[in-house]
């Protein structure tokens, strides 16, 4: 098959896929959006060209994380869940797929949890500081200390997201759709997590956004897999479970760290091909699987419940790295909410009883 | 009153607001999100900070227009309404307002109206072109080549959105929910518009979309107040309606664009306080208003449907800039709402008939 012909073709059925095929209809009972966190801050170069005679300087909120919400009919029976985006990406991640299927924010919905969508502060509608950029346009500070602007290009996220062994081949049983793959380029926009101060201001607000949400589940993937666990262990109060998907982990937590962590359900889920792809980030999944085996397995011998799921391992094949865009996404969400009923539901119902 | 402090004894009762009070719950046919537009284009520098030996060069996406979109129950019955946001915000405007009542975006919706929100092309879930960035940074252009970045202090929001007089100063008879000013800074985002190529391709995507939608009433604000004249101009034929609401107007239009223009009903509107702003912002919304009349006035002239709605005029006192955030905004939304009933509903039903 020629993967760009076969492109192509179905390009035109895409434009009719946004219009996606009649469901039952979605009821809420309320939705919205708001921030968390965000700092002022001065800024001396707010508008490097600003006109003769405009203030130059005056004060601009950073650091601020933007949050999408709906809540089911049923209101807030179940944990609610907070789903955080990767690398280059917004959390259109978790919208309607680029071949125009449900995403798994809606479906969390109609499964009746309230769902949370948040930009990663200095990402789409939660802004970034410019400062740095306008420093330099202004020659106020060296062009070396510009961010590097993570800008992921359709080769890079052919291969990072594992849709097939070399560009434009996809693997034969991907789930992936790989026909809508410029739908999913469309998506990912330059990441500028190198302006961000440390510890990352997203972790301390999903944190935040736990407790003021009485408890919630915190979903991460890839660039953000880990953030759950980082935002527990700034404030664990809130975070009721933790899913991580596809990701590095940190192996190098201290003993009373892993002690927090060991307190909350975890479940870390990986797809299928990680060493199935060809040229330099060949390594990079079997490396961060290892890693975040090892991460669970420190959980665990602290106390913990921290689950590992490998897709294959269960007999669900062809998954990419992309797996609540991939063709069975809607059968992966039932894994992690049959997760959740087990390991923070029951709790939960347990605590009350 | 001392306004800090007045902000500050709020600010508590804001976490609470976000949790917006009961309404009847929201029923939706669909829901989802797509990308109008968007172009390949080879980046040389994708990332400037490549580990040794990563491809520098690849094909990135690039002018893409991110909307999210929700369809009441009923349908298409009336024509669906794209919203676009103005200078240094992104679709959060039209959302939930600063102190946590409903905006626009599901009012409308509630009002039987399919609502499509656009972020702006260079804007937040839209991305950027990160080109010129990383080129700066690898010293292949020199730093006056960084876009300017327009990054709005408080200040200029201030005064520029007409809040009050002078900074942390409201007028008495101010709309804007100033008690939550803070929460207004936080959707305060930078606008990379100067890294677009000219014509906008906002323009060209609203366009589109309005084709896509087979027919739509194009709504823009402040910075994309005139875009949606400016895709009528590039591509009619979807255009059925179009609202521009506190901006600056172009008035050296050619008789065919007029009579472009003069086909589509426009309803053109402004608050209240235009001229009441000290300091370097106290004219260029009385000299906005005259030039949006005067090409109100040139449409009209050339056959055409376009109102001029100045809200003090009609006994409604004490807007700002952020009409859709206003504490009457959902007056403000009915007004538009009966607009466009008797201008572009009543039209399409003529047709029918």
């Amino acid at each position: 098959m020629n993967f760009t012909l076969f492109r192509l073709a179905t390009i035109v059925s895409l434009a009719a896929a946004t219009v996606v095929a009649a469901t039952k209809p979605l009821v809420l009972s309320e939705q919205g959006s708001f921030f968390v966190g965000g700092e002022t801050k001065t800024a001396t170069t707010a508008n490097a060209n600003a006109p003769a005679g405009a203030p130059t300087q005056g004060d601009v909120t950073v650091n601020q994380m933007y949050v999408q919400y709906q809540i089911p009919l049923s209101g807030n029976q179940h944990v609610p869940v907070v789903m955080v985006h990767g690398c280059c990406l917004s959390s259109k991640t978790w919208e309607t797929t680029p071949d125009g299927r449900m995403g798994w924010n809606e479906y969390f919905v109609r499964k009746n949890r309230a769902v949370y969508l948040a930009d990663q502060v200095s990402r789409a509608r939660s802004g970034f500081d410019a400062g740095v950029i306008n420093a330099v346009k202004a020659g106020q500070l060296p062009p070396g200390q510009l961010p590097n602007v993570l800008f992921a290009t359709h080769q890079t996220a052919w291969s990072v997201f594992r849709f097939g062994p070399t560009f434009n081949k996809p693997f034969a049983d991907g789930q992936f759709p790989v026909e809508a793959v410029d739908e999913l380029y469309k998506q990912m926009i330059p990441d500028l997590n190198a302006l961000l101060p440390m510890p990352n201001p997203t972790w301390k607000n999903m944190g935040a956004l736990a407790v003021q949400l009485h408890g919630a589940i915190l979903m991460g993937h890839s660039e953000s897999g880990f953030f759950p666990e980082e935002a527990a262990l700034i404030d664990p109060s809130g975070v009721k479970g933790i899913v991580s998907i596809e990701m590095a982990c940190t192996t190098t937590l201290m003993p009373s760290q892993l002690a927090t962590l060991a307190k909350i359900p975890i479940l870390i889920m990986f797809g299928d091909h990680l060493g199935d792809v060809e040229g330099r980030f060949g390594s990079i999944w079997t490396t961060n699987f290892d890693t975040c085996q090892k991460f669970a397995e420190q959980v665990n011998g602290a106390g913990g419940d921290a689950q590992m799921m490998l897709l294959p391992k269960l007999g669900i094949k062809g998954n990419s790295h992309m797996l609540m865009q991939d063709k069975n996404n809607l059968q992966l969400a039932d894994l992690i909410l049959g997760w959740s009923d087990q390991h923070v539901e029951a709790k939960k119902s347990a605590k009350r009883h």
